[in-house]
């Protein structure tokens, strides 16, 4: 992913760090599934962002694993709920832990996880625990808001755009913002600085989302990892299908909704369809825009901290640069 | 439930606490089901017990309802899952989260609801804060790991009485042990007293459970809350249900087995039949002789802490012990 020896580095020692830690013994029909979400792997981008952005500050930024790991381990507790709510068969191509063992033992583990995300925030000093617990409860409170907002999305017939980019905000951006605090506040950043690079974290957040959105209708299917289209497929109400439902009037608009109504179809001609719609309205060229605008915005945030001689800044940016970039 | 105003007055400022307390706003799917279950009422034990322990050592219980109100919150977060998992329709004769919404909100206003009970902790010193959640965690996944234990005994043919215990032991008990202990430790108790505290819970904590397994068969039906035999009906494995199965032979043993196995039948007449081989198996003996150990080990405890002019040591006495001598 990158050129700068820094995230590998790092990357493997959280690693380690994730699978040598003990999340707990008997019964195993609580702490497997905790070894096995981790183990599906994923990017790692938040713990990682929490030691860059610690960095930034103070040398060795292995001093704070634990505390990155309680981010990725919050995050998987997410994405475990999350499976059960969402009926998702395959994590990562792999069966959910729902699927794998049943939905009660996906609720009780995921509940376990986040209590060990507590633990893992505990070997941090004194005079900051509080404040850095109650960081993270609030966003561990908005992420469980932002996922109650997706759900509810689903069931209504019209979401405005604000609606979605407020509910990615809270279910996916705020995470990769108080990643950066979080390295920031153990690495003593001063308050300004915290928030700019929280600010900086939602901002690339609510631009991934957008991007994720656009991938699944856009990508290159060689170099895409899964189907191209499955959000249309599935009628996912994305920032594309949000927009194209204000914009398409007259025959566009018949056409969207019966495509939307229709309960058998065949998957590529309904991805074809939808997708020339979604170019002919114009929706994908503003949830282009709408993305770029979102990283502009970050990354000028970003440059405040520039700093050529810190390694640590030119990871952070490297890394977030290339999510930018990403095809897949 | 006393004649001592400690624990009513108590009671009437955490219920305020409880009911004024912003769990959040946005949106009403996550937050209402919270103010919901608390609505539901319940004994409040576990936060009495906490500020009745910090009454041994400190005036003004009241600086501690925030933390006293987060093990309320705790338990009631495990009641919101617990349901989901058991599919139970009702709790306190009210239609549980699931029920009155969906599974998926229940799911997720639990996790804000373990999320909301670590910020009831925060208001604490500095300086054992870390201590304090790092008890607080420890309790949490042993209350997790009870919870698992006892679905899966559900599926087992055979448990034996000392697993038994020791999972209520994790879902019930060491809550009850650390509500006590939470209280000491802000009261600036020393670690020996805190221990003393801890244990004197747990073991009485025990001993309530036994209890609530014998009064759901032999309570008396005009003062008993709910239907007498419930536990019967259901096949739950409780304390009697295991030690009947291992001292019932030959025809005994064929009778009971013969009740377990019967897909329809005479609730009254299971109740019965099963009833009388408990009494005369001896095991509606042996469950109160070990009943009564715990609550004697635990008052043998509590009484190294006898104050007799200390009111919260008057009130803690008579609260359990209304509890030991409760009909329903």
């Amino acid at each position: 992913m990158t050129k700068n020896p820094i995230a590998p580095e790092l990357l493997d020692k959280l690693e380690n760090f994730l699978s040598t830690y003990s999340f707990g013994k008997k019964p195993d029909e609580l702490y497997d599934p905790i070894r096995y979400i981790l183990s599906l792997g994923g990017k790692r981008i938040r713990p990682l962002l929490s030691l860059l952005s610690y960095g930034l500050y103070q040398d060795n930024p292995e001093k704070i694993l634990s505390q990155a790991a309680a981010i990725e381990v919050f995050h998987n507790f997410t994405l475990m709920h999350d499976d059960i709510m969402d009926e998702a068969p395959l994590r990562r191509g792999k069966a959910t832990v729902h699927e794998k063992w049943n939905a009660n033992v996906a609720i009780l583990s995921g509940d376990v996880m986040l209590v060990r995300a507590y633990d893992l925030l505990l070997p941090s000093p004194a005079d900051i625990l509080g404040k850095l617990i109650q960081e993270f409860n609030q966003t561990a409170a908005e992420v469980c808001e932002g996922q109650q907002l997706d759900m509810n999305f689903e069931l209504r017939d019209e979401v405005h755009e604000d609606e979605y980019i407020e509910m990615i905000r809270l279910k996916t951006a705020v995470l990769l913002g108080f990643a950066l605090k979080l390295g920031a506040m153990l690495g003593r950043a001063s308050e300004e600085d915290q928030k700019r690079l929280y600010d900086f974290g939602v901002n690339i957040g609510v631009g991934f989302q957008l991007k994720d959105d656009l991938l699944d209708v856009f990508a290159d299917q060689a170099k895409f990892g899964k189907q191209v289209g499955g959000d249309i497929i599935s009628n996912k109400k994305t920032f594309l299908l949000i927009k194209a439902l204000e914009l398409a009037k007259g025959e566009d608009e018949k056409v969207l909704k019966d495509w939307l109504a229709k309960k058998e179809f065949d998957p590529e001609e309904k991805v074809k369809a939808v997708k020339e719609l979604y170019e002919k309205l114009g929706v994908r060229k503003l949830a282009e825009n709408r993305m770029n605008d979102y990283f502009q915005s970050g990354f000028e945030l970003l440059e405040t901290f520039a700093q050529s001689e810190n390694p640590y800044y030119q990871s952070l940016l490297e890394i977030t640069q290339a999510l930018v970039h990403r095809e897949k």
